[in-house]
């Protein structure tokens, strides 16, 4: 990849849709060239400049995770396409194999849900009808949770102006209780915070930034924020078809022994 | 990862659960130092030859794709937990992301299933349910094909002579007819060869070997085999839950026009 990056005329470093767990200086001494940053406006609506004589020279726009980890980058190789640009794609880590860290088996994960901020008017909990699927199935589910990057205020929005507001990542807090207000009105015991086993992640990849800590939704809530250190933060769902292994390896990473007590009495997962 | 690697005292290089898209002899030019291959025998069996000392100098093991893809390296970091070393985990791109390359999102895919080689007396076909359970949510089904390395024939293992069959990797061809075997016997719809799309992907990542074509099934058993190329293959169940832009993006693979038909006429996906 490096060798890539080095022929091309311009490299693209396009971070908005995550968070960069690296300097970009840092990065840009170890390409030894120069990254341009292309923010959400370049990447969204502008990206012709990305594309712009692409045809002609090699281009590179490096993104964190994989690169179908985001509809955005998939929307820039269709319209590449469409210009008739030839395109190559290194694929990457992402938080899609990564979570593989938590010790749950990648193939027990059923489909991978958001979860938006919620505003006093705006609650959407379509999430939970996803995640019951996946626990009908047993299986676990990874909730992304969201990211605010160069949002601007209704206010701001309406003037025209492009000042935006300081960037928010959900937290594992601020997820498990967004969890439990929608649990409270829905009622089907899909997000029991005494019941339901869970697995919060931070910076999973990061080094030794990266955070794990195994519980029920409860204790991972009461837990002090500072426990899981900086975004990005993921949240993984156990669902019930939990395999003994996969117990004991998130062990190490449990609040305390309730891990294991409801994984036997609530997941009837046996003992090894 | 580089600098880590330079690190080491021993490297190992593991490959008999996938294959390496990139010659041994390469490898060790890139990372400056030789690399001893760890063959199913040394990582299974005799794991602690890889642990040994590993308290006292750093060790690693390379594997292809993402470390937590096979239950074997989960194994060996157990193993490792159990006797106090401590162990640094990096993380790769795997099959498990780098199918968005076929343009279906990855969070529309439910579990994965593995499909083995049928033998005339044993054809499991739990993976058919598992689909069947993804299908009903409208979900895709990534299916990863069987590998025998380093397999004994049955009279070689009771006599216990370590001779050992030629390595095998399921094709496409072989995948579909297999699942057709299965649709024949269950009847129940799930993978009818006519009405249900299918993506095959061929060494995912592997730069200018990577093949994907898609179509109906039926359409991807009729192919020539050598459309797929070499090994490994991958196989898309696609699910109902599919979008215009996925079902857009993924006719540049497509066999003929039916990819488009048989998403608008039976999958329901209205045009852009």
């Amino acid at each position: 990849m490096a060798e890539a990056i080095k022929r091309c005329e311009r490299v693209y470093l396009e971070a908005y849709t995550s968070i960069l767990m690296i300097e970009r200086e840092k990065l840009e001494e170890f390409y030894g060239r120069s990254l341009i940053v292309a923010d959400r406006d370049m990447v969204e609506t502008e990206s012709d400049a990305i594309l712009e004589r692409s045809n002609e020279v090699d281009v590179a726009l490096l993104v964190v995770g994989d690169p179908f980890g985001a509809t955005t980058h998939t929307d820039i190789l269709l319209r590449a396409r469409a210009l008739g640009i030839p395109t190559e794609v290194i694929h990457n880590a992402s938080i899609m194999n990564a979570i593989g860290a938590c010790g749950l088996q990648l193939y027990n994960f059923g489909q991978a849900v958001s979860l938006v901020f919620f505003t006093d008017t705006w609650k959407p909990d379509s999430f939970y009808d996803r995640i019951a699927e996946n626990a009908k199935l047993g299986m676990h589910t990874l909730v992304l949770l969201d990211i605010k990057v160069k949002e601007q205020s209704i206010e701001n929005l309406a003037r025209g102006r492009k000042i935006y507001e300081p960037p928010r990542y959900m937290s594992i807090p601020l997820a498990v209780s967004q969890l439990a207000e929608v649990e409270e009105i829905r009622k089907e015991g899909v997000l029991d915070p005494e019941t339901t086993l869970a697995i919060a992640m931070s910076r999973v990849g990061g080094g030794p930034l990266q955070r794990i800590v195994a519980g029920t939704l409860s204790q991972l809530g009461a837990q002090d924020p500072s426990v899981y250190g900086q975004p990005l933060h993921s949240l993984v769902i156990v669902g019930k078809r939990l395999h003994p292994l996969e117990v004991d390896y998130a062990s190490a990473f449990a609040v305390d022994e309730i891990w294991k007590r409801v994984a036997r009495d609530v997941y009837k997962v046996p003992e090894e």
